[in-house]
C-alpha cells in the first residue's frame, strides 16, 4: 500500500475521524485546529508534529474538513492558508458542504497554484467518520483522484466518482442535504401531529417504518425521540446551514424550493429557541412546544 | 377455511383488487359500483349478483372502498346506504382516508345499527391490492377483526391492529399520507433542483438511493421520473385530498404543520395545471415547468 504523508485541516467531529482513519492506515498525518487541545490529543495519539508553514511542503494530501465555504477559503487561501506552502502535484481535498460554484472557483485557484483539487463532501456522521466508513461525494481531475485514492480508501467506505472537474460533488452533496432536511422536518411534523391523535412516538416508530411514509433519516432518527436522548449526533446546527447553501444555490438559478424554504423556517425556529447544539431529531421539540405535547424522556 | 359472504363497495383500482383477492380465497362477493360496467365485469369474472338491498342481510362483512368520507358516508348511509339492510353482527370495514373523528363517528353510527366496525385504511397502491397484498392499518373492537379476519387475509399480507376502537386506524393512515405527500414532493424539488446543477435524473437515481437523503417513496417513484413514464400507479389527485385531510385534522387539533401545507400547495399547482390523472412522479413538472428545464421523456 501507498502510504502518504497527509495534513487534516479542522479536528471537529468529522475531521478527527478522518485524520484518525488515515492514521490507522498508515499514513503519516498532521493535524491542524483552532482548538489546541484537540490538535494535542491528535499529536498523543499518534499524530505528526510541526508548524503548518514548515511542514506543508512534505504533503502529499490536504483534507479540509471545515464548517463551510469562509472557513475553507481561510484555511487553503488566508493570510494563513496552506495552498502557497503546497509542493506541486499536492491533492487539496474540500469536504464542506458549499455551493458548487464555489467548489469550481477553489478548484481554479488550486490549479493556478500548482495543486489538484478535488470537490468532495463527505457524509455518514462522526460515528462513520471515526471507523473511516464516509461516503465521498466526489468530482475532480483524474489526477486528482489518483493521487487522492490511497486517503480516499482509508476515509470512506464508499467514494461516488461524479465527473473530472469541481461542482458536480458538491452539487449531489446539495440535492443530498435539502433532500435530508426536508424528510427530518417531515418526520417531526407527521410524529408530533400524530401525538395529537392519540399515536404515541413508540407506535410511530413501529409502524412507519414498514409503511410507504418511511425514509432513511426517519428510521435513523425516531428512535432519540422514542428514547428522549437528544446526544448530538447530527446537530440542529447543521440544517439552517445546508437548507440555506441550498436555496441560496436555488435562487441563483431561479429555482422555487417552497417545501425546503418551509423546512428551512421550522429549522430556524430550532436554532432560535437554544436546541442548535442538541441532536438534529431535536425539531420534534420545536413541533410539541407549539402544540403543548409532551415528548417522550426528560422535559 | 372460513367461507363468508362479503360486500365490496367500490370497484376502482383498489376495490377491484380486494373484490378479486377475496374471490380467489374462496369467499362469495357481491361488487357494487356506480359504473355498471366494473360490475359486469366482476360478475363476468365470478362475482355474486343481486341488488344490493337483496343481498345486504346475506353478507358477513361489507368492505367499502371508496374515495372518501362523503362517499363513506352515503354508501353506508345514505339514501341507498346498505347498513340499514344488514344483519346484526355484519362487520363493516372502510377503507378510504378520512379523519379518524369521522370514522369513531361511523363506529357509533353502525353500533347503532347492530353491526361491527372496522377503521381500516388500506395501502400498497392498486398491484399489490390486485394480489391480495394490501397493507391495512385497523383498528376496531376485537369482535370485529374477528368478524373481518377471513377477508382481511385474502385482501392484506399485512395488517397491523391499532387499538380496539376506530380512531387510530385512521390516524396512522393520515401520518402516513402526510409524510409520503411530503417525501415526494421533496424528491420532485430535489431532482429538479439537481437539474439546474447538472445533475441528470439518471444520476440522482444512481447516487441519492445510496445516501442519506432516500426515502421508501424516492426509490419507488423516480424510475418513472427517468422513463419519463407517468402512468398513473398512484394518482396526483390523491394528493390533494390527503394532504388536505391531514390539514383539516391537524388544524381541528390547532397543530401548525408548515411543511405539510407547502408540498400541498404544490400539489394543488399539479392538479390546477392538469397532471391530476397523471403519476404522482408528475409532480416534477410542475418544477421543471417552473425552471424551464426539459424531463427525460415525450414532453
Amino acid at each position: 500500500m501507498t502510504t502518504q504523508t497527509a495534513a487534516v485541516i479542522g479536528l471537529g467531529s468529522m475531521g478527527y475521524g478522518v485524520a484518525s482513519s488515515l492514521l490507522r492506515a498508515g499514513h503519516t498525518v498532521h493535524g491542524f485546529d483552532i482548538n489546541p487541545d484537540s490538535m494535542a490529543r491528535f499529536v498523543s495519539e499518534g499524530g505528526a508534529e510541526g508548524a503548518m508553514a514548515d511542514v506543508a511542503g512534505n504533503c502529499d494530501v490536504v483534507i479540509s474538513v471545515v464548517i463551510n465555504a469562509a472557513q475553507t477559503e481561510t484555511v487553503l487561501f488566508g493570510d494563513d492558508g496552506i495552498v502557497p506552502h503546497l509542493k506541486p502535484g499536492t491533492v487539496v481535498m474540500s469536504c464542506a458542504t458549499v455551493a458548487p460554484d464555489f467548489a469550481r472557483e477553489m478548484e481554479a485557484k488550486c490549479h493556478e497554484a500548482g495543486c489538484l483539487y478535488l470537490d468532495a463532501p463527505i457524509s455518514g456522521g462522526p460515528q462513520r467518520s471515526a471507523k473511516g466508513e464516509l461516503s465521498v461525494l466526489a468530482s475532480g481531475t483524474p489526477d486528482a483522484f489518483d493521487k487522492a485514492r490511497p486517503c480516499l480508501d482509508a476515509m470512506a467506505s464508499q467514494v461516488y466518482e461524479l465527473g473530472d472537474e469541481a461542482g458536480p460533488g458538491s452539487a449531489m452533496k446539495a440535492i443530498n442535504q435539502m433532500l435530508v432536511g426536508i424528510n427530518l422536518a417531515g418526520m417531526a411534523e407527521a410524529l408530533t401531529f400524530g401525538m395529537t391523535q392519540g399515536v404515541s412516538p413508540e407506535k410511530f416508530a413501529e409502524i412507519i417504518p414498514q409503511c410507504a411514509g418511511t425514509s432513511w433519516v426517519l428510521e435513523n432518527r425516531v428512535p432519540h425521540v422514542v428514547a428522549g436522548d437528544y446526544t448530538p449526533l447530527s446537530a440542529v446546527d447543521i440544517w439552517p446551514k445546508d437548507l440555506g447553501i441550498c436555496l441560496d444555490v436555488a435562487h441563483s438559478a431561479k429555482f422555487g424550493a417552497p417545501v425546503t424554504a418551509a423546512a428551512l423556517q421550522q429549522w430556524l425556529a430550532a436554532q432560535g429557541s437554544g436546541l442548535g447544539r442538541e441532536d438534529d431529531a431535536a425539531l420534534v421539540k420545536v413541533y410539541a412546544r407549539n402544540a403543548g405535547l409532551d415528548l417522550p424522556g426528560k422535559s
